[in-house]
C-alpha cells in the first residue's frame, strides 16, 4: 500500500486523484492547496498547482516527500525541508477529456534512489511508459514539446488559413497530417523528410511564396533554409 | 466500363495501375513514358510522370482525355490538343509503401463537366473522399501541405536533435505528437494552441532560448511571435 496526497484541485490533480482512486493498493487523498490545514501525512505528497505556486506551496509542507508534476520547474524549486522529487507526465490535461493513462509518458526523479522506486511504483499502477529524467533532461524535452507539439499546431493553423484564404477545405489535408506524424513512429524525422526544400526545388519555393502572406513568407522562407542546413551537416 | 491507361512507371503509376487492376469495373493497361509507341486509346489517360516532364510527354498523346497527377502544376500546363483534366491525389507515395486509398482524399478538375463526371466515377472506385479541386485551390492547397506536412516533419526533427543533444530518447514525445496531430480532426487548430507563446510566458520562453542553437533560437522566435500575433487579429 502507497499513501498519495495530490495538492491542487486543477487540471492535473484531478485527473491524478481520480486516476489513483481506481487502483487497490494506492490509498489517495485530494487537498485545496489554497487551506494548507490538516494535512493528511502520506507516503509521497504530490503538488500538482501551477508552476508559479509550487516553491511557496512546498514551502508549508512538512511531509516527508514531496514533488511536483511541472515539466519546466527544476525539482530544487520545491522549497519543502524534507524529500524532493518530480513527477511529470508528459501529456496534455484538461478537465473535460478523459486521459489514457496507459499512454502517457511518465518522467521520474528523486533525490535519492530509493524514492525513485517509489516513484516508479506509483506510476506503473498507472502507465507503461517510464523515464528517469533528471531536471536538465526534463527542460529539455520541455523545449523539445514545444516544437512536436505548440508549434506544430501553429504550422496546422498557417496552413488551416490558407486554405480559408483560398476557400478549400481543410478536412482535405487530414490524412496527410495524419501521416506525417504516424510516419515518425517507425522513421527518425530526417529521414522522413519530404518536399521541395529537401529536393531544392527552388522553382516550386518561388511559386510557394507568391501565395503566402508575409508573415507567411518569413516562416516559409526561415523553415525552408532550416531544412536545407540540415543537409549540409 | 471505364478504359484508363497509365502513362509512367514511377511510384504513382505502380500504386495506381496496381488498385485500378483489381476493380472490375476498370480496364487498365500502363506504358512507359519515355516509349511513347502504340498508345492504347482508353477514355482516360492518366499521365503520372515528374512535374517537369508533364508539359512534354502530353504533347505527345492524342487519346480523347488526358489527365496529369500532380498537386503542383496547373490544368493548362497539359500540352495535348483533346480534352484536360487533374485527377490529384493528396498523399505520399512511396513504392514500398501500402496505400490505403480509402483513406486517400482524391482532388479532381476538368474542362468539362462530363470529364469531370468521370474522374469522379474513376475515383470511387477506389476512394470516399473526392473533392472538386480547381488549378488554384490546388496551388492553395500544395503550399498548405508543406506546412502540416514537410514543416511539421522538420520540426520533430529538430525536437529529435534537441533530445539527442540533452541525451533524452526521443519516443518520450510520441504521445504528445500522436495526441496533436489527432486534436485538428475535433478541433479548429487555432483553438488547439497550447504552451508558453499563447500564454505569453515570457520567463519560460526566455529559459528556452537559452537552451537553442542560434537557428533553433530563430525558429522558435518567429512561431512564437506568429502565435502571439495571431491572438491580436
Ligand atoms: N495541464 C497540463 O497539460 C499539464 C501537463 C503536464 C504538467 N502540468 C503541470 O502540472 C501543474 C498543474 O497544472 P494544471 O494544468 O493542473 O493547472 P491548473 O488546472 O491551472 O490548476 C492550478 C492549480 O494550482 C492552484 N494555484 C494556482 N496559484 C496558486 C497559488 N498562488 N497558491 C496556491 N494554489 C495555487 C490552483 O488553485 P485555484 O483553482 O484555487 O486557483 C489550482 O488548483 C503545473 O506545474 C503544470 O506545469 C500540466
Ligand atoms: N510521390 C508522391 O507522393 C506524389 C503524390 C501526389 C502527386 N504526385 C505527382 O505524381 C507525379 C509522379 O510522381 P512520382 O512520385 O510517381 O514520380 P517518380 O516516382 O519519380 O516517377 C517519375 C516518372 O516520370 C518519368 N519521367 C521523368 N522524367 C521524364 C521525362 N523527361 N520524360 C519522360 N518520362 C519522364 C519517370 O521515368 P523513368 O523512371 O524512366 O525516369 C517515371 O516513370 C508527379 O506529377 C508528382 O508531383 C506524387
Amino acid at each position: 500500500m502507497i499513501t498519495v496526497l495530490v495538492v491542487g484541485t486543477g487540471n492535473v490533480a484531478t485527473h491524478l486523484y481520480n486516476a489513483f482512486f481506481n487502483i487497490d493498493n494506492i490509498n489517495v487523498s485530494q487537498i485545496s492547496s489554497r487551506n494548507l490545514k490538516n494535512i493528511p501525512n502520506t507516503d509521497v505528497t504530490i503538488i500538482a498547482v501551477s508552476d508559479d505556486a509550487i516553491a511557496e506551496v512546498s514551502s508549508k509542507i512538512n511531509n516527508p516527500f514531496v514533488v511536483h508534476t511541472s515539466g519546466s520547474i527544476s525539482m530544487k524549486n520545491l522549497q519543502n525541508s524534507t524529500r524532493k522529487g518530480v513527477f511529470y507526465m508528459l501529456q496534455t490535461f484538461t478537465k473535460e477529456k478523459k486521459v489514457d493513462f496507459k499512454k502517457v509518458p511518465f518522467c521520474l526523479e528523486a533525490e535519492h534512489k530509493d524514492d525513485l522506486k517509489i516513484l516508479k511504483k506509483l506510476a506503473k499502477t498507472l502507465g507503461n511508459s517510464i523515464y528517469t529524467i533528471d531536471s536538465n533532461q526534463r527542460k529539455a524535452l520541455h523545449v523539445a514539446a514545444v516544437f512536436v507539439n505548440n508549434f506544430t499546431n501553429h504550422l496546422y493553423k498557417i496552413g488551416h488559413d490558407i486554405c480559408l484564404t483560398h476557400n478549400v477545405p481543410f478536412k482535405v489535408l487530414h490524412p496527410l497530417i495524419q501521416e506525417t506524424s504516424n510516419k515518425i513512429m517507425s522513421l527518425p524525422p530526417i529521414k522522413a523528410q519530404t518536399g521541395p526544400a529537401i529536393r531544392n526545388d527552388t522553382k516550386t519555393i518561388k511559386n510557394h511564396l507568391t501565395l503566402l502572406e508575409e508573415q507567411q513568407q518569413k516562416i516559409y522562407k526561415i523553415l525552408t533554409k532550416s531544412i536545407q542546413d540540415s543537409l549540409n551537416r
